[in-house]
């Protein structure tokens, strides 16, 4: 039975238990984990090394790259356990985030195609030891990853010591979706040869040298995903918008009739804006992204998706059970790549992607924050959105105009942080509208982000603050005293919203 | 005599005066021109275009596209007479800077390896006539352009007419030194083969079909170029720091001994920085860089660059009675692109480019402030460093710790607005010293770029904000309310300088 997994003879001598491979580990290591998106993460070995250090209350430390997030179960009880001592590039963890925020933890935001690359030019130091999750070991001992590559391909590479996850619960369906394709050090690097979302490049499992398998850990245990928050009226109003851009974009000629691949963030938002497509007249629809969330695969199996090219699979506990069992049948319309790849901007600008990101809050004058609450807290991480949202065809953003019950305004005068410049952000979409920014100077911009998608409740404020700073001059102009001042009222007075605004409005008047 | 210039016969019966080809402009045209870094601009239509509304008095406007910024002479008259509407995607000059910042001239500050990809995508409305200076049009009606590319291959590909300035004061010793590579439309692109410095992908002069050149003006005026700021003390440290860092990159086996390919930024500082290497012990060192400027040739004459790619030739005065003359003896050692192809992510990434350009202001978190002065008002525009940082294997920010006789610190709390943001900038560089910032997390930085880069005039008052910051907590700590005090306190007080900043200090203590 096991010989179907792991099938190189050597290895199957290097079985050991989680609680052992964990030994491993030492103090003051750099530890690189496979997961991306909370899929195909390395499990077991982190949470034997979590009860080891808890038992024996010893001082230790130890730095975790991963692809991006990984389980809750894994990161949370890591940062829980005070064990991590700087972590990248990307997390979406409550405890952890905690750990960061006060400062406990060393947080380092990447951009995600970023992280391959400074591992293998030595600027991060050098990786310990990598654990990755499989679904199975070749006759060469090669790895083949799971629901996710991230950065396992690099991490194999660079680790002195590889410790395999082989995980049984995965379905070995999962086995040649992947296609891994080493980029090679800059400088001595050739294009990579992808021109269209289907092509195969690589291999279907990690080559890996005998000798650098340490050990193997049988697991048996699913990706810990989130239940995804389903799509709302607000959601499907913004797929609206959004689509019905897409449809002026194609009568303009400025589209194919199929659109250009698409790519979308994670989250509940992005996934809901994607749904849209389902009831659009669009098929024949090709994905470039990182993360292929639910409606991916309500999309193939609506026949609307053509082929999905992915980094990980992350789907709710839900599309898990539907999804998983019967993974063949979705197989030839799938591959999935290092995130070096998916994310790669050679990549993204040669294939004219559509890129769907999530914000946190935009300014009027396009620049996104997508990282930060109110300036100073991480939330998750920038992720891949940079990397899509630079060098895409059309970088989109969406959010909805106000969160927490409306006190707090989506669009702002001054980002509390800054994730996208104006250089960046084609097009702003919320359930109130859409702002092509296309071409527009920033006085432009900021009067058709406040008039098409700032809520109602908050345009007199805008364009209050808009009109002062106008006053003043400026290419992007700013009343700085004030910039901030709705963050501000927040952290004080729980709301960004202004007591007479309406009024203030009709005093000022807008030009 | 002309004939050596203008080899196609038809293209002999077009010769036209600068007075008529402008008569040709109409109001509410867009209007391409040739011209990078003031390097290769139109110069004479464009001057009789201005010549020509002023005597009328007609109500007249047009948007202005170019490569970056173009010669004073033109861009200043143009903004001067007030013909501009819209204009993109860089400038550096006075008159031009005061209309934009006034709101009176709308102004779209874009990566410059952008442009050519929107141009082509149709999102920036159609071009109407491209007006391109020429050292020579080839027996097929081809251009040769002088001493930049810029975007006059997309410009002459997508403009109904096309008008050329051929300038009999530019060196023919030019042709041959260009390499006019097209991309083709996204999604329907080949990778860009190019793998080396050196390497040449495509023709020598711009094809364009002979009915759509519509005249040709001759003129005989060299690029009106600025004198370029000597290197300083200042500047000479500024490059012993970078030159140190690199040294110590080579003994780690980060770098090889020849390093990799070096890009400098437009402007004096970039310059003087590139300058030291002059006295380096590096040699065989490549350039992959947008624009050349003084020192590219100084130490081509060194032999220490052995090839050198940009997209311009922009000397000062001076250097310029050197280069032209001489420039047989260069050609074999250098390559002009256009600037979709010398800026070109895919490129940048694939070379692992080591990318040098200058920062208005940095905060003490890392994000970089290339272009808004207070905030608000333009100087020139982001050019082509964002394209550079975000994608080179090294991207470094150098800026002097204080401006304006030390009454504004270049190291800040929060800057005023982003261009680079904390995810794409690796190292900065002051006369203060170096702060390498990669793989740190943002309160890391902090410290570092505080007591490394800052001038210690600054100090005291970095650290107070940043200790108190801190006691608020988060991953990046801001005390929002302080964010731009230092930006009001310059505006009303005329220094960033507070009275008491060392008590102050001394009295809050540091952790």
């Amino acid at each position: 039975m096991l010989e179907k997994r792991l099938r190189n003879k050597t290895l199957q001598q290097r079985l050991v238990t989680p609680q052992e491979a964990a030994t491993w580990i030492q103090n003051g290591m750099t530890v690189g984990l496979s997961g991306f998106t909370q899929a195909g993460d390395a499990k077991a070995v982190p949470r034997a090394l979590v009860e080891r250090v808890k038992k024996s209350g010893e001082s230790f430390k130890i730095n975790v790259y991963t692809g991006a997030s990984i389980g809750s179960e894994v990161d949370g009880v890591m940062a829980e356990a005070g064990i991590i001592h700087r972590r990248l590039p990307f997390q979406a963890e409550k405890r952890m985030r905690s750990k960061i925020n006060s400062g406990e933890l060393l947080y380092i935001d990447q951009h995600l195609s970023h992280t391959a690359e400074q591992v293998r030019a030595g600027a991060l130091g050098a990786i310990d030891i990598a654990i990755v999750e499989a679904v199975a070991v070749t006759e060469e001992g090669y790895i083949v990853p799971t629901t996710s590559v991230g950065n396992s391909c690099i991490f194999v590479e660079k680790a002195k010591e590889v410790i395999v996850e082989l995980n049984l619960a995965q379905p070995l369906a999962l086995e040649g979706v992947h296609d891994l394709y080493d980029v090679g050090p800059q400088g001595k690097r050739q294009p990579i040869p992808l021109t269209g979302v289907d092509q195969r490049l690589g291999t279907q499992a990690i080559p890996v040298p005998l000798e650098k398998i340490r050990g193997i850990v049988i697991t048996d245990e699913l990706d810990t995903t989130s239940p995804i928050v389903q799509p709302d009226e607000e959601t499907a109003v913004m797929a609206e918008h959004l689509i019905a851009f897409l449809r002026g974009e194609v009568k303009a000629g400025r589209l194919p009739k199929t659109l250009a691949p698409l790519q979308s963030g994670i989250g509940s938002v992005a996934n809901a804006v994607f749904h849209g497509f389902l009831t659009s007249e669009f098929t024949d629809l090709e994905v470039y992204s990182e993360v292929l969330q639910d409606a991916v695969f309500d999309l193939l199996d609506a026949g609307k998706i053509r082929f999905a090219s992915g980094c990980s699979i992350t789907l709710s506990p839900q599309k898990t059970k539907q999804v998983l069992p019967n993974f063949e049948k979705y197989k030839e319309r799938l591959v999935l790549r290092p995130q070096e790849i998916s994310n790669h901007p050679e990549i993204i600008r040669r294939l004219g992607l559509i890129a769907i990101n999530t914000a946190l809050e935009v300014d009027i004058y396009g620049n996104v924050n997508s990282t930060h609450v109110m300036g100073t807290n991480m939330m998750n991480g920038i992720g891949g959105s940079g990397d899509f949202a630079r060098n895409a065809r059309l970088g989109i953003f969406v959010t909805k105009s106000v969160a927490k019950g409306g006190t707090i305004s989506s669009i702002v005068p001054f980002v509390s942080h800054v994730d996208h410049t104006e250089h960046d952000v084609d097009i702003i979409v919320t359930e109130q509208g859409i702002a092509d920014l296309r071409g527009l100077s920033p006085r432009e911009r900021a009067r058709l982000i406040i008039e098409n998608c700032a809520h109602p409740d908050y345009r007199p404020q805008l364009r209050a603050y808009f009109e002062e700073a106008c006053q003043r001059g400026g290419q992007t102009p700013h009343v700085l005293e004030k910039a901030f001042s709705w963050h501000i009222r927040y952290q004080k007075e729980g709301t960004m919203l202004e007591e007479k605004s309406e009024e203030t409005a009709v005093e000022v008047g807008i030009k």
